[in-house]
């Protein structure tokens, strides 16, 4: 196959920044994407439907030439019945940061008992729960598989509450994935791509530091494969995460990577290199549209099979794999 | 105690550098230290005899107002008998890098088999082998795990020759330590120290950034816990690596940690807070001697229990922990 078009790709886990940044970035996922999911730890968090509504005009007036349907997200707090009723239709899910855990996060939570009466009430509402799912002060191999007793006890305690374990890192998040009905998960480019190797085996690259933190051989493997062969519970969200050069090449580097503008055309490549481009439209959008029931907007992204360099820069941020030829190539 | 005198420091694993590094840093070594092992990764590689003298030449010269003693080693490859036999007396020993392990060490040794030889010779004329113990291709979290059976089969092939294990950064290699009669090892105030979380757990911190990369925290505590207890086969090699600023703060972070000039303070200070100073003379210079029967630079080093700031800058490079209080100085 030469040529492959996308219909209505989905990021399912976007991070589009306030200001400079988002009036720089937020038009290279809607070049793209048909729709995506907007992370809300802002600075000030979004955590109130004013502050959403809007965080949302500004991202969409910050597209400039395509469209994209931003699904947002509120910054997780113990909400009010009444509140999450008036939020229900404004949006996506609720996303849960334990403090500390990565950027922007200082206002997350420290004590997970004291949310649940929020759980249980988006649990009747039907909104989706998306958890940063790391203990945020253990040994940073461990603050996923750490994290996973605390899916599986909400999994069980709210059986109908929709949990996406986002950017999941490690086959044993995979597993846990595949025993409990109501968890979800979302993966990213790199996660699929690199290991812990590649970020500090031989020269450190800032560019490819990120949390949660690239881990073995062995965990991306396992990602990788569920990815490649249309894992039903398993969608594509980028966790494209844009920190200006200057902060990532410097004395205390940023955690981020940033892929939404190369994320299709990366997919491509490696879906065609392990024989699996078939199942690629399903792990981009069906999986999310089927699991979660959202309004795709209509979009068509069509790639041939032709060399391209990865830019060195958007604007002043550097991509994931800047400079690297990949054999597929946007139309 | 609020005063402790440190008999003839020796740092059993030191980088200097050449041109203006070596200028700018080596007397800070000997400000502190009596004797120490120098790396000889240099480019081109110190691998003969006159490399040799011209260089250590150039560390004598350059350490501006105080004396040390440097043991000098060469760089592995094939040595004829002639040659040790010439060598025997300039040399400490002689440092083997698995090729593509660490900085410089693209001339390293791709084939151990064809190297047996030389090993010997060199277990006949009592010259020790110094070993960069990493599988230079495997993931980054397990090659030095995966070196293990390497000396392992080169401590039951040749007896008679002391092996070190540099810069260990595991409690398997530890144990493997206590298994062999001739196996012995050196540690870094680093690997004493932190954890993979202080180099990638918060923001990447490209100056704690070295290979072996740091491990685990149990690992850090089993080696900490030998350092404290005057392990005899344990013994203090800083692997104090300069690079200037610019070469860590940037897309492509070089790998080494500097220490050299704050790491006889910074290991009072940890040997204090774990109630055990009075094995820190043994860690820092008796073990080498009883282990090696080197001969001592008589030096004494005397420091008072006072707040240090550690500088932030030490010519152009940034040394381990720069600006952290610690609480001893040098008098």
């Amino acid at each position: 196959m030469n040529k492959i078009t996308l219909k209505s790709p989905v990021d399912m886990h976007l991070h589009l920044r306030q200001g400079d940044m988002l009036n720089n970035i937020a038009h290279l996922s809607a070049k793209y994407f048909a729709n995506a999911v907007i992370m809300p730890n802002t600075v000030p968090a979004i955590a109130d439907l004013d502050a959403l509504d809007i965080y949302k005009q500004d991202i969409i007036k910050s597209f400039k030439f395509d469209n994209m349907t931003p699904m947002m997200s509120l910054f997780f707090r113990n909400y009010s019945e009444a509140e999450l009723i008036k939020a229900k239709d404004k949006i996506f899910g609720i996303k849960l940061y334990p403090q500390g855990a990565t950027t922007n996060s200082d206002s997350g939570v420290d004590n997970l008992d004291e949310a649940e009466t929020t759980f249980k009430i988006m649990e009747e509402l039907q909104i989706p729960l998306l958890v940063h799912g790391e203990q945020a002060d253990d040994f940073v191999l461990d603050r996923e598989k750490n994290f996973l007793p605390v899916y599986e006890h909400l999994a069980k305690k709210y059986p109908k509450l929709k949990i996406s374990m986002e950017h999941i890192t490690t086959a044993k998040a995979l597993e846990l994935l595949d025993r409990y009905e109501n968890l979800l998960a979302t993966v990213t480019l790199q996660h699929l791509s690199i290991t812990l190797d590649d970020v500090a085996g031989g020269l450190f690259n800032p560019h490819l530091f990120c949390k949660p933190i690239a881990k073995r051989p062995e965990d991306r493997d396992a990602l990788l494969n569920a990815a490649l062969s249309a894992h039903p519970k398993l969608m594509f969200g980028s966790d494209s995460a844009p920190h200006p050069r200057s902060s990532k090449e410097c004395c205390g580097c940023a955690a981020g990577v940033f892929s939404a503008p190369i994320a299709l055309a990366y997919l491509v490549d490696i879906f065609d290199k392990n024989n699996s481009l078939q199942n690629l439209q399903a792990f981009i959008s069906d999986n999310a549209v089927k699991n979660y029931g959202f309004k795709l907007l209509n979009k068509e992204i069509t790639l041939e099979k032709k060399d391209f360099i990865i830019p060195n820069q958007y604007s002043d941020v550097v991509p994931f794999m800047a400079g690297n030829t990949i054999n597929w190539s946007y139309v």
